[in-house]
């Protein structure tokens, strides 16, 4: 893959979104370091290239309507090359099926990642929120969060909590595991369906603020149902939206999570779940 | 695909999980007419196909942890082929492709179904429900609902309402979208990760209970996390469990459905949830 981007902003996030035609209904890039986490790329990073990798796509039908990530193997820092197959194009809806492959030591491509995708053609019908965003202060009242947690990606949000942030105390006491903050990329962009895609998965691991002990984790599966229109994104401008998760099962290794995210007006942008690997 | 299935039980549900080989990855079904739905099957009777095709795959490592299904065509009443393809193994987990194929009026392979699912083996660590069981009387002392609204797979479920069930009156009236009943397979069959995955789209369209209107619909993906163990369903036998559900967003063509299920005795046993398409 050459080095050579184009249509690419000046942005973190649209450097990590750039990717390359690489046969047919392959696109190939690499995991962004401005994204880095511990041991490879923050997952909604990951997850947001799948979604491009759909987005970009010349036979692409219609807008993001539903996107499901599988983490399956770890992602390094090498090529990686994603396909986006529309496997079923009806009048209006389209369905994808999506795969992320590196080479693994042995110099074999391996599928890291999987994924499947509904893109649909926008139209305006009857419409109503039936979970409302919760009153909170206005995001210009917040303070940042400053972590001592050093990982990469978590410098690419500002996030200003509001109830369940980052436990202080790490002393095993059982609390909820409901988290409320006000987030926005850093430095400021313009919301879009990729960036929402990525948002959706900024929450630290629910497991931590439950126990107030951080065992090691990964995101096992992460869906986003994308509620707003693209256009509905783009009245967000910048501003920071209002993100919410909770856990509901904690069970013999694996965690669930369930997330809401509204646009500063209260109007919902998005909902999301997500199933994570725990070790103890 | 000769009509003789060998191991398969006289349940109705048995009978509908039954397939053949078909090549490698390949499984040839159809759908059953017991759980036959207006225009096709009950979408969690194809969930719970695709879920059987890799259970019953010979390469599967451990229990089902997670399936995404999505409805990306009709299916109707002629042979299908599953295809099963294990795209990932690591030394623990496992993840998987699968689609599901039926002919076309022109004589051509279609893709119906698409979908992801992950397996890994099952251990036993710290675990904590969050999400409790909301108080509700005995199954015993709830009455079994009985409708007009003539669908074969309904006669497959034996449902006893608690709160929000099927509006009586159709007057446009907005209500809260919650539902929860006592489920139960009928004829009753001790449980297991198939059922638990047909029995979590048993829910009637949130759409219809908020706006108590009757609209088109059809779920489009639809996720199952499963916190139980094949062993804690076993405890479950064929003793009815509680089901809940609830939209969080309806706009543009689609609504979303949260849903969880528990045990009689509490336990949660899987959280799931759905993005359906709806018309008006």
């Amino acid at each position: 893959m050459s080095n050579l981007f184009t249509s690419v902003g000046d942005h973190p996030f649209d450097r990590a979104m750039a990717m390359e035609p690489a046969g047919a209904n392959q696109f190939a890039t690499r995991a962004s370091k401005d994204y880095w986490n511990m041991v490879g790329p923050y997952g909604g990073i990951t997850a947001a290239q799948m979604a491009q990798a759909v987005l970009q796509h010349p036979d692409r039908l219609g807008e993001l309507v539903a996107i499901t990530v599988n983490f399956a193997g770890a992602v390094g820092e090498g090529e990686v090359v994603i396909e986006a197959i529309p496997a079923r194009t009806n009048r209006s809806t389209q369905h994808w099926i999506i795969t992320m492959r590196e080479k693994d030591a042995q110099g074999h491509w391996s599928t890291t990642t999987t994924a499947t995708a509904m893109t649909a053609l926008a139209r305006k019908t009857w419409s109503d929120d039936e979970c409302a965003m919760p009153q909170v202060p206005p995001s210009g009242e917040v303070a940042r969060y400053v972590t001592d947690f050093r990982v990469e990606w978590l410098s690419r949000y500002n996030v200003r909590p509001l109830l369940g942030s980052y436990p202080e105390q790490w002393d095993g006491a059982i609390s909820p595991s409901l988290t409320r903050m006000w987030v926005s990329d850093e430095p400021p962009r313009p919301l879009d369906v990729q960036a929402l895609t990525a948002l959706c998965d900024v929450f630290f691991p629910r497991i931590w603020l439950r126990r107030a002990k951080r065992v090691p984790i990964g995101t096992v599966t992460f869906s986003v149902y994308f509620h707003a229109s693209e256009d509905e994104l783009r009245q967000v401008g910048s501003e920071p939206v209002l993100a919410q998760a909770q856990g509901q099962g904690f069970r013999d290794g694996f965690f669930d999570q369930t997330a809401q995210i509204w646009a500063p007006g209260g109007t919902l942008l998005a909902t999301s779940h997500q199933l994570v690997y725990y070790k103890e």
